[in-house]
């Protein structure tokens, strides 16, 4: 059997598989992979549909690994839309529908760049597949859920590739060899509630709140390090909802989103945000609770084998040379990257989350290109 | 007639006046004034009761004026309270409910004393009484209206002694011979939405925010004047309602309250909030719309005959010598200064606007005789 990605691709957007649902999507590439002889385990947990299929024997040495999502964004302002998101439309060489870009077509091109390879050079070792239902979601029971059951089945990869749109305009300009971690601060700044004529009698807490952000807002975390940009910090929302202009509220609230690179880590941005809100409240006379949640660590697979590996395939398929980022947002790499070496190699993802999601035909034909020369120079 | 003041107080709180009702408090007022022999007339606009009355000689030289309401603020949580609101009952040498500071009891301790004074001691000069229904409201219908009647109807006041409660603690420590003025400024950011990962190609309207409204709480405006205290700032709310922790929001909003002295004028502040915004958003690259409303600009009747009298019988009546304080917040003495000089003195207002409002019986009858004191001195 031969898997046309661009078919592929368009059966998987026709799989109406918003986060958490299935859709179908799951279903489809479980048959298609069991047909070309991979052993396929729906790994579900929480609610979230996973698939796990391996070609080649169990925790051989040479284990190569693909990971994905079928799991796509809402449709958002459907009537902003010019096509239906689900139909899958072919116009000016383009393939038109949510998922298109984020990311059905990368893991059409792998399943199809595998089923390939192991039909017509099967390779001593073997090619596993990762496939989850939720990394745009919470991501608790997706890739989470998958190398949980590997660990607990003794399935390993030895490297990883994950499919992810990683091309910010030029098909092959950049893989990703690691990325940034992120975390959410939520701040509750509590004060003592008072006449706005009487400001001495109150604590305000929108003044305590106000230096706090801007403070943290105007601090360089750091200027960038080896291989990673500058680390950012974004105060995405500061609310208080008091409609009373002659009131000074007890509380006010804020949210503030850091994208870190490897000179921190989620602990010590923790405690840098709780002794900065500590010295505003020393100011103030107010109480700040600073609640976090890492998102993920920032991790690293330094430039070697396997970023070489792909970066050749890149170079030789499109001419061009990728630059090896970290830049972005999350991915599930950085669940992937406690298990085994991995980096991302995806197409343009120009269109990701946006209304009128769209891939160029042309670029899912050249990424199972890709793909295929990675497999075989990695069996080789 | 005699008229007891604290009957009188109690009637009145059981008149349900919650701006804009009328509830049945200037119907009585008008009937014990008329029987007394004052002329009264109803100057109603805008869905407002206001009452004036006068005994003695239109546009006399030597006129002197009262001004109160009977409108009072909402019960607000009902449950809250350990009396009816509107029931007027006497516990413990009090007497309870809505309206009983503020300022129900005022207007009953100066109509008592006005209906006495011209009945015991008819001066050669006349006693204007005027009460409005709109202090608590948008007093757009209120004291203005009855000042628009009397300049339309050739009646005056000489001078004016507002019945608001003035003490903070104790009974004739503070009267009030000015007022801060009030302005409440909206400010609406706009910057530009991106993604929370790539602040830079965004616009913060947040960080934007932080920073100007820390500018404007942290510079002291001024440090009092000969008559007034520091002019004072406060943030009273912040507002973006942003619930997604990766996307920077498009615009940000805060509103602030500043209480100003007479250093100051409403189109100058105006102005300096202007210029603050107009730096941050050179720094940010944001846009930010600032409305003003200036509720009131500072005023003040300088020291002087007037405030003698009013100190003068104070000291009699209670032994205290009052101060001569512009604090606070707005009343309707800043519209009556327009007319003729104008004090405020009343008695503590210590539960005004909250549960269980109440005031002491003994302060009433003080207030009424410290009224009359007034009434007797000036005229003689």
């Amino acid at each position: 059997m031969t898997i046309d990605p661009v078919t592929l691709t368009a059966d998987l957007i026709r799989c109406p598989s918003v986060t958490p649902e299935e859709g179908g999507a799951l279903v489809l590439l479980e048959k298609m992979l069991s047909e070309a002889g991979f052993t396929c385990t729906r790994v579900d947990r929480g609610g979230i549909a996973n698939l796990f299929a391996r070609w080649g024997d169990k925790g051989h040495a040479r284990s190569f690994g693909f990971n994905g999502h079928t799991d796509v964004v809402p449709v958002g302002d459907l009537a902003a839309w010019t096509v239906d998101p689900f139909g899958a439309e072919e116009k000016d060489g383009q393939l038109w529908g949510r998922g298109a870009t984020d990311m059905k077509s990368g893991v059409a091109a792998f399943v199809a760049a595998a089923v390939d390879f192991v039909q017509t050079t099967p390779p001593d070792g073997a090619v596993v597949i990762t496939i989850t239902g939720d990394e745009e979601g919470d991501a608790l029971d997706g890739t989470v859920a998958l190398l949980d059951w590997m660990k607990d089945n003794d399935e390993r990869m030895s490297v990883c590739l994950v499919g992810e749109p990683t091309c910010p305009n030029e098909m092959g300009e950049m893989m990703k060899i690691g990325r940034r971690g992120s975390l959410n601060a939520f701040f509750t700044v509590r004060g003592v509630q008072g006449h706005a004529a009487y400001p001495h009698r109150a604590k305000n807490p929108c003044h305590a709140l106000a230096r706090l952000m801007d403070r943290l807002a105007s601090t360089p975390l750091d200027e960038g390090s080896d291989h990673f940009d500058a680390s950012t910090l974004a105060v995405v929302t500061m609310d208080v909802g008091n409609p009373a202009t002659n009131v000074i509220p007890a509380e006010a609230k804020a949210t503030l989103n850091i994208r870190f690179n490897d000179l921190h880590s989620g602990a010590a941005l923790t405690q840098w945000l709780e002794d900065q809100a500590a010295l505003v409240d020393a100011d103030f006379g107010t109480e700040t609770e600073v609640k976090v949640k890492i998102s993920g660590e920032s991790f690293i697979t330094p430039p070697g084998d396997l970023s070489d590996l792909v970066a050749k395939s890149v170079q030789a398929e499109t001419g061009v040379t990728p630059e090896l980022s970290t830049s972005g947002g999350t991915s599930d790499a950085r669940f992937m990257q406690h298990h085994c070496p991995v980096v991302e190699f995806g197409l343009v993802g120009k269109t990701m989350h946006q209304v009128d999601e769209r891939v160029d035909i042309d670029q899912i034909r050249a990424l199972k290109a890709i793909y295929s020369r990675i497999l075989t120079d990695y069996f080789a």
